[in-house]
């Protein structure tokens, strides 16, 4: 393979990885991938990324798109095409049916089920290339459906708003609003990428949240997660996370592993766990939140609510430690995402 | 005044804003200045700043590194120069005797005592221009001076370290230790620049801090912070806080502006406070923290300490705004510094 090539198709992979992108939270249980045709001559002739369940998988997108232009052609794609049918044929064998002559992958697919695609390709004779901004990948869009592969249970993002002195409410129970109008309306396009939502019927009962994911003018995204509210205190029947806007289940209990299963049960891949502290407690001291997401703003309260209930830690020594991926800021909020450091 | 003279100029007033800055902590109740001397053809041919109370003052210092070049030369200075004798004479006459030409200044002096040494220096025929990287000056070293110069109080920063979720302890009270050693090591450098550390008598009966300026060694810094204890708990007399390694002074109450005002007889301009939670608490709600230093470690705790205690709000409509300057990593912890939003 010539520099040039490779340069090529790592420009390819990058518009793949975009595509990615763009449909992470439409697509479980199946991973959202993205996919870039180039012809023969080295010139993107389709692009395409997974549809949602049921749908065509982002090879087969991309390979429409490009039409007979795919002959000898490469296509670049996110993750390791899979070999097996599932609800769509084998997209290896569809690649094959368009006549590409390579494929160039990211992630290798672990999924017994579904491995195998590249050993497929490669025996039929087509070039095979894996690897190529496989952590980017990794760390970016398929993250959440990795993580589930490997855990069988759902990849949680444990979401807050807090002051800077780790409250989320002020002594009288007031908390609107300690974030920015800024930090809200990300938190709304982080809904629209999650499969689900979840929150305690403490904080159902306090704050009486939608949880929907809405645009900035107040409307409903086009893509809206499961509702999950969890716990065992009654609810009334008009609160609004039971109207139409979306689906609402009911889970008993506070077992986090509990929980997980029956999301897992459901398809669900990225949960969004959204409060209050007694249940993030209880996720932190389960070993079940795999990423902070918070939304830090610069206020001091001094007392009233704290973002996180009992975790399980008694001493410093048992502090569940984290690593700061990025610092970003949110308007006026410091916006830290960061995830566990293993326990030795 | 030719744009060369000018870019010169203010290639000299960096060299005297680092100098300034080298000396922060050491010079209070005078303010920390620097000096760049530029002789008849633009080069530089002294610096200095301010020296301890009762040594010269930064321009004295550039002067007499310049020597006979600063004739007919050029001033470059922080501060505008003193036109008054206090403990030593005035700058203004210093730079005439020197024979020099021309002086820039960054920030103009509102002091009434001792204001005036422009105006001074341009009655004697030196041409004069003011506000050069005033900006700059007046957010870095001066910053706390001109505070208390314009409030007649200390400038208070109050430094905590806490887990994300905003607690300085586990719930048995164990707190060594939340943040990074690089955090620590950078809580000595900022000690080294405040004229005194204050702590309340809970914060030192519980962790019996020493509360000196100590290099990564272990050694002590060169400059020592005055240690303040406020409170009316009973301290032992064995307590590190009243080692022999700088001095120690005790005041009753919890009342901020009494501790300030007693802080201002003694000369203080920057306080660092350092906890715990009450005292800080008290503060807040008195409206005397003017930064906001917080040390935020990647680590949930879930139960313990709150960073800070009750400050006076009761709603969310009473919170203390600020407004965060900076956000940077410190080894593994994010580090934001915040200033309080003026309430309206």
């Amino acid at each position: 393979m010539s520099s040039e090539n490779g340069s090529a198709e790592e420009t390819a992979m990058r518009t793949a990885l975009a595509a990615a992108e763009e449909v992470v939270g439409t697509t479980s249980p199946n991973p959202p991938v993205g996919c870039v045709v180039l012809d023969a001559g080295g010139a993107v002739v389709g692009t395409g990324a997974t549809q949602p369940p049921g749908g065509p998988h982002a090879e087969v997108v991309a390979l429409c798109a490009a039409g007979e232009r795919a002959a000898g052609g490469t296509a670049v794609v996110t993750l390791e095409p899979c070999g097996h049918t599932g609800r769509t044929p084998p997209c290896s064998d569809a690649l094959r049916a368009a006549g590409i002559a390579r494929v160039v992958y990211a992630v290798s697919d672990r999924n017994p089920a579904a491995a195998g695609g590249a050993r497929q390709l490669s025996d039929a004779g087509v070039q095979v290339r894996g690897g190529v901004l496989a952590d980017e990948v990794a760390a970016g869009p398929l993250r959440s459906w990795l993580h589930a592969a490997r855990t069988g249970r759902p990849h949680v993002t444990w979401k807050y708003a807090a002051s800077l002195d780790g409250r989320s409410a002020a002594e009288d129970g007031t908390s609107r609003w300690i974030s920015s109008a800024e930090s809200r309306a990300e938190v709304h396009r982080v809904r629209a990428r999650a499969d689900a939502v979840v929150a305690g019927t403490g904080t159902v009962l306090a704050d009486d949240p939608r949880l929907t994911a809405r645009t900035p003018d107040g409307g409903l995204a086009a893509h809206q997660p499961l509702r999950v509210v969890v716990g065992d205190r009654a609810v009334p029947s008009g609160a609004q996370v039971f109207d139409d806007a979306a689906p609402t289940v009911r889970i008993p209990g506070h077992d986090p592993a509990a929980v997980l299963a029956e999301l897992a049960e459901r398809g669900v891949v990225e949960v969004l766990l959204e409060g209050g502290p007694t249940l993030a407690g209880a996720f932190a001291a389960a070993g079940c939140i795999d990423r902070v997401l918070a939304y830090v703003a610069p206020v001091l309260l001094g007392s009233g609510t704290a973002a996180l209930g009992y975790a399980g830690v008694g001493s410093i020594s048992q502090a569940w430690r984290l690593h700061v991926e990025e610092t970003t800021m949110c308007g006026p909020d410091v916006r830290i995402s960061a995830v566990p450091v293993p326990r030795s």
